[in-house]
């Protein structure tokens, strides 16, 4: 794409009111847009990134089996109050809605009961477990207050996945598939390092521990012990020696940190179903409960903690994996550098390479800041002078590498 | 996939309630699922089928230089004050909530208004247009009653595109790109041939006549006017003599036909930017107004129209282009028959076709039934007496046609 096309720009001025790094420097590189406190829009860059971050969580839940669907924001009151779920005394923090007619709605805020409602079509034996089901959609929560950019908001962009078997090993087997898959996720979005495992409170739906995934991250909202040589950690809120001797875990082993919640897994047992009315029949006859699990990652979230992580005072550093583009070509000079760019350009594009093309009629100066600020891996510069010796200047953002390559060097590395 | 694996299935029953027929087929193939009048969740294979669409719409809006974006859902009050689309009185179908303090929100039913909000972060001079931003989200419209299927829904998937222009010509030389996009839209869709471009009253925000797309469907909620030989075609609405000779129509060239209205695009001159405060500086310096163009395209309920149009007594007919899975693999008879279908099931997924596989355990009727509810284009029965004479039976969803072909026969068909 063409800077000169793109319909946003970058700003120096940090946005008013607005305290969290992560959406200081989205809303000046022009990835995101802030409609209420907690509630942003998505432009072109950060489209690109969420876009980036939904195909590989895709493909990994996908590579698991999971059947992708959506299910919808519009919530009749009826199956959350067989959970009870629907009182503000119980969930503080639905929006509601009404129907013309006076018929109270609530707004998605999470859907394991239409999820369960949804599967009573289909299911009834126990030739149909175990599955797996999931969806990208956004979720809606009124929170008191929404001053953490993406990290906390008021509507975001979640992937929940629900898994249905028939026995609590079976259940166990299937919890693990997705742990992995977890695991598999956060390596390819660049994260995989400083995310861990964390145990944390299992709710009251079970005696067990759920797990959170939480990144290491200054600003983050948890503080977590973590075994770095086991590659484990402890929620501080569950952190006790009673907990300390259940998971194995030594005190001087561990290191206090700052985490942020990229991910979340949970064992429902048969609160849902069961509530629900959904059973299941055994190879006897016999009417069982069916047990699930409930898997969660927050998309636009993650796009907010990788934002904090991965920056520094010029700006935004993303992950090859997720960048929006993932070379920035500045040109520089008259004809012969247009010439020279526009077909460079072309080139790269050709082959499948995301460019984002400077093209302006600004100052290098300005288009070299502007690079820095969006994020892209690498910045490559065409210019008159550098035409003379046939090279090309890279510049990796991450370290600020710079290298002198020919074109086929500069193939080679981008390709 | 394998259907012993897909968590949906196939049901004989009318669903209570639904008196559409594309709902009522949908649900029963286990597409969709009924959360409230008008309100549908998508199961796996409706899934598909959007996501199908979402494709070709997408790939013709970036072909054009569309720039994606995600609006939000939720609304603040302000910005739809401006326009004066706030006031029940005036807008009779919002949906809105509240926050937790008590401040006002709407839930978003189109996003003219955030749009150019969002837009006037960037947008100042002349240099700055035309461009135009899209996105594919859902709409909420608190309709009275819901009672068409997808044809009209409370919560909806919808394409809506907005262009930015700095003078009438721009625009209409803009318009005009995204009217042809629009056609390769529903040529790709499988009902180019079917769908007019059909003049209608413009609104109260332009003198001119604004474009439906009108899908010829004998349970269209519309009643339109075609001229089969220009391909053009006129709503009712505003048919009188005026606006035929305005048109250049004759009424003796027109048939009277029922359409159901698969997209619209509107003039919307500068209304929305003058009301939000939104101009540009032209060359001269002097502050201009900015000219907007509005196109819609109903995602889910393309879906919905296309289920009414393609479909027969037996159940539903996918054109290829859209088609959940393009080939329903029957497998007849014992080890025999698994092997081979196991293998052809493998081959052709490794070659990229989609394939949905019936491994079931089940009588062959049933299989049959499933592959022509579900509309497949093309099912492929393996079995003890076929593989005798190394063939393939393959019937085409749309014709019934039958045909015996050799292995190569069948990849040249499917490849």
């Amino acid at each position: 794409m063409r800077v000169s096309k793109l319909f946003t720009k970058t700003s120096k001025n940090i946005p008013a009111g607005e305290i969290a790094k992560n959406a200081q420097l989205l809303i000046r590189a022009g990835f995101i847009h802030k409609e209420i406190a907690g509630v942003y829009a998505y432009m072109p860059l950060g489209f690109r990134v969420l876009e980036n971050i939904k195909k590989i969580v895709r493909e990994e839940m996908n590579a698991i089996g999971g059947q992708e669907v959506m299910m919808t924001t519009l919530q009749p009151k009826d199956i959350w109050e067989k959970t009870d779920r629907w009182d503000d005394a119980k969930i503080d923090n639905w929006f509601k809605t009404k129907l013309v007619n006076g018929t109270e709605l609530g707004v998605g805020l999470t859907h394991e009961e239409p999820i369960v409602d949804a599967v009573s079509n289909y299911l009834n034996s126990y030739k149909d477990m175990p599955f797996s089901i999931y969806q990208i959609q956004n979720k809606f929560r009124n929170e008191l207050r929404a001053k953490s950019g993406l990290l906390r908001g008021r509507e975001f962009l979640m992937k929940d996945m629900y898994t249905f078997s028939r026995t609590q090993e079976e259940h166990d087997q299937e919890y693990e598939k997705v742990i992995k898959a977890y695991g598999r996720i956060f390596d390819r979005l660049g994260i995989g390092d400083i995310t861990y495992r964390t145990y944390a409170d299992g709710g009251i739906f079970t005696p067990k521990f759920s797990d959170e995934w939480q990144t290491i991250c200054d600003n983050g909202e948890d503080k977590i012990y973590v075994d770095v040589v086991k590659k484990i950690a402890i929620n501080a809120e569950i952190m006790n020696d009673e907990n300390l001797t259940k998971l194995d875990l030594k005190k001087e082993d561990l290191e206090e940190k700052r985490g942020s919640e990229s991910g979340n897994t949970f064992h429902l047992e048969s609160k849902y179903t069961d509530a629900l009315g959904l059973y299941y029949t055994d190879e006897d006859g016999l009417k069982k409960s069916i047990i699930m699990g409930c898997f969660g990652i927050g998309i636009s979230r993650l796009m907010g903690i990788i934002a904090e992580i991965f920056s520094d005072k010029d700006g935004l550093m993303w992950p090859e994996n997720i960048a929006p583009f993932k070379t920035y070509l500045v040109r520089i000079g008259g004809d012969k550098a247009i010439d020279c760019a526009d077909k460079l350009y072309d080139e790269l594009t050709g082959l499948g390479i995301d460019v984002l093309y400077d093209d302006r009629d600004v100052h290098p100066g300005q288009k070299f800041a502007d690079s820095e600020l969006i994020g892209v891996p690498y910045r490559v510069t065409v210019s008159d002078r550098l035409i003379e010796t046939n090279q090309y200047e890279m510049v990796e953002r991450k370290n600020g590498q710079k290298n002198l390559l020919t074109h086929q060097q500069l193939l080679d590395k981008l390709g």
